[in-house]
């Protein structure tokens, strides 16, 4: 049970509800939810992560979806309940079909098997794996 | 330092050198790197990974690609430094720009972020979520 | 659903109830919570995690309320919500309020977001924060 | 080592180096440390992070030390070697004794062992704990 | 509450049903837990995933009530609600008394502990210790 | 590099050297790892956390050497790389054969893949399994 109670639009601050018509023309829906709705108990958190969420989850060189399906797997993994639903919804929302979510829990399962191989054998790194993303000099 | 040495080609069982074998088919190229050649102490893990990996990480729903950044969100949430190392590498082998990259460790660190305000927060699951992925009734 | 039952006063043994009657004591409070009448279950648990938990929790060079702070953003950052329910009562008693609690969530996010940017990007420790606490030479 | 080169100053777009200078201003201090030079090969995740970390970790409810405390603890409880380095030696710098990092330590210890007692005997949550920070009727 | 639906064995395909009946036979019961019924959404995860548990789980050097509780111990790690209560079940099935899950316990929280004290204290590994496991020269 | 430099015997306080004398007298060597010299610049968090060691890590319903299975299994699982090389150590010390390794590995990466399986797909616990330690009524 939230530690706070969520705030309507209707009992919120012109502050709070600047954010939360942000959400709706951004995402083209009425429903804000329950994880905005608790953050608005402190504006300052609430403006500054939809701020966040609003620059980094917007089509780049990732699209959408695929930043989804990113955000599901770090939630897996941390086994956040509330961001494994919202994610796997909005994911849904955006394309995601139950084939690549059954694919996305193998990967993140493989992945957190291996993360251990690697650690518990204390696997040295490949010296060509060293800097991959260095430009080429 | 690895807890126990890699071991070479030369040096491997017929059982090591088929998984060898299979890796560099798999992949062309004549690399073996560090995660296989001490998991080779092992024959029976080095088989069993090996195996997963190629059936979980060939393309299906997702693209290569996409798997890929998936381990490494999953591998940067654990800290696993090699994983990070080797699939970072082989992301940038399969199309990863710097720019992919980058926004990668964005939704990374978001999501790492919003999983503890949800679950500090205590908030509760949206009942419209609660089963995004059943079918239809 | 506790995988063993919660002891209570009138059925304990003579060592729990010496655990209990020094909570009571120290807290100055009859209530014993769900924690420890679970680990009655095995009395040397119980009777070492309290004495490590009277220790530890003490006033010292930080006070308890810093104390049970940071015991919140651990608790959070590990996903326990019996810890964070507990401990986030226990900081309210001690003087948290709720903005100080909204604070507290903010730091917690925003470090679990910037340990994987650094752990991603695999930045290197800067030689001046080498030892930060070594005595001065 | 890092991913990508750290960027310095002189070597900065304009765009990076605005950063930098607030960062130079905000903390009186011309040292950039690699976290932050290294981030600028993303300017928009540098500019997003520095402007999250300005706002989070200014005084407030919390003071500015505290919050460094807060920082470490989460730190070391993900094992971000980075952040424990450089956040401790923020903390030091905000007036850390040794004996402050001592029992912090201590507390973190203690937190991510009772973290697993309450989760393993899955404890349930007692029902006075259910909304510490509800307003009270 | 799962995301997918689990799957009898009635309605299951001829591939689901292989499993199944290999559950079946390697485990001396009619039962399928969730998680298998649940996998089953994915045949091809829920046949890797047997295969995995059944080569991994049966005796070898480590005997199969150690490997529950190792299993146990990595599943309060990671707080794995569903995890905790299906091996302990299964550990206590092979043998594993209160008492064995009491030290269980015990020492999953003493490691996570102590595993904290090292990783922020950032202690050096003593030299001997650098590779416990090489053959001797 | 240690936040703190190790203390040797020499220099160690009364206090510290009756904590020294006892890990030497337990364990029958003179060899005072690092673990334990660092933990020396907080005497009370020295003795405390040995206290802990040496009545968890005894001979009781489980044998020494599985205890340190559990440890090196939780260290592998946190990434603690001091204490996966300290206690993959002790544990071949008390016995832990190269194979026995390998199997710890193998269930280690297992459990924790099949970990972010139940959770990512938000298996229910089975009913049979909700109370698998309580005594039969």
């Amino acid at each position: 049970m939230a530690l706070v109670p969520p705030i309507d639009y209707e009992a919120a601050s012109a502050a709070v509800r600047a954010v939360y018509d942000d959400i709706r023309a951004t995402r083209k829906t009425e429903y804000i939810n329950n994880f905005w709705r608790v953050l608005a108990n402190d504006p300052a958190t609430l403006a500054r992560t939809w701020a966040n969420v609003k620059e980094v989850m917007a089509t780049g060189a990732l699209d959408p979806l695929v930043k989804e399906l990113i955000y599901v797997a770090v939630s897996v993994t941390n086994n956040c309940e509330y961001c494994i639903h919202s994610h796997a919804a909005a994911a849904r929302a955006k394309g995601m079909t139950p084939q690549m979510f059954d694919e996305l829990m193998a990967v993140v399962a493989l992945a957190n098997a291996t993360n251990r191989l690697a650690n518990g054998y204390r696997i040295d790194v490949d010296a060509r794996y060293a800097s991959p993303l260095a430009p080429a000099v």
